[in-house]
């Protein structure tokens, strides 16, 4: 009973994904790259769902790692300052991105954050993007590694269901472990769907609850 | 420590946002909407974040009302099936709607599902948007009524964050929650921040694992 219809490149409503566009933005991705690599800051873009519990994945890192070397973080949040300010408690330079309308973040809104803060003290810069597993995908932000958060209270399917945005990951986080019973979610499924389209993938079970697989991420993010 | 930036109108990425486009759309969703009129159907336009549960409510939604009358389903999903083969098993007309890298359905897409299904035997037509709360809020389809579903699951702060989602919707679902006490995520102050954004909005909170809400959500939707 399943009929389908597919957007096509020539609907007006994909004038968003205009080629040159895309182009423009991984110019500025590039430039920002050239920037953060001069002061041999290593940015990470934190992508991943509404609710996805990446502001305090976030939070748990900088308070981990603020003691040891410069951290900053870029808070992409379409209207708010909530992110922002749950993060500014630990005292680090926190500047709020705020895409009003837009769904993802891009180079340009990045670049200009960049700008904000003083690069020389700093030595890592996590970037968190607007919660969101389609557009983030198409717009790099000169980060050196991109990382997705995939909750199990969102269900089974999430992997699945969005190749493109797991598939431009560099390490995949699993959040929330802690509610995979209560959810009838399978994490070992959920790893098993990431590694099926990326193999080489690594993929970490969290829980910000029960401080479970911290130490581990913390440890990728070093490396990267 | 907080700085701010903000994306102003005029910035290259907001092309999306074109006054021009939204004008286009509206008077698509006009179109569509005089067109379900026309057959007495009533359209459920039903949002929400990726995982907030949407598929499995409209799923249980439809499986209370099918043998009533004729109900059939939009299932806006970006790449994959997987949403429109849950519904299908229901044995209701179905139309996948791939937007691909689209976050978003518009009123196009769905007049052209429309025209595939046969209108004269429907009475409610459920259209499950893509997993976003921001932009579908732009984009109206032609609905008699805008669902929002948010997820107990996505923490407390889902309302406050994003005001302009939640002030278009005629009905607020407050999901899963049956898992509010292990979110430690209060129901009772979500359902304060809509009434505070919009007091006179019903706000229902529900729970598909514990059947908790769906007749009330049912008898709302059948009086819109």
């Amino acid at each position: 009973m399943i009929q389908t219809i597919e957007a096509s490149p020539d609907e007006i409503y994909d004038i968003e994904l205009e080629h040159s566009l895309l182009e423009a933005n991984a110019k500025l991705a590039k430039e920002n790259r050239i920037l953060l690599d001069r002061f041999g800051i290593a940015a990470i873009d934190v992508m991943g769902a509404i609710g996805s519990g990446k502001t305090t994945l976030i939070g748990r890192l900088v308070g981990r790692l603020k003691d040891q070397f410069g951290v900053a973080v870029l808070n992409g949040d379409a209207t708010t300052s909530t992110d922002a300010d749950l993060i500014a408690g630990q005292n680090v330079p926190v500047v709020q991105i705020a895409t009003v309308n837009g769904c993802h973040l891009d180079a340009n809104l990045v670049g200009k954050a960049l700008r904000k803060i003083d690069l020389a003290k700093l030595k890592l810069i996590f970037i968190e993007n607007i919660g969101n597993l389609i557009c983030p995908a198409e717009f790099p932000l000169g980060s050196r590694a991109r990382v997705v958060v995939v909750s199990v209270t969102e269900g089974q399917y999430m992997v699945r269901k969005h190749p493109h945005m797991f598939l431009g990951a560099d390490l995949v986080v699993i959040n929330k472990v802690d509610l995979a019973a209560a959810m009838e979610v399978s994490v070992s499924d959920l790893a098993a769907d990431m590694h099926k389209l990326k193999p080489s993938i690594k993929v970490i079970p969290t829980s910000c609850k029960n401080s479970v697989g911290l130490d581990e991420l913390t440890s990728c993010l070093l490396a990267v």
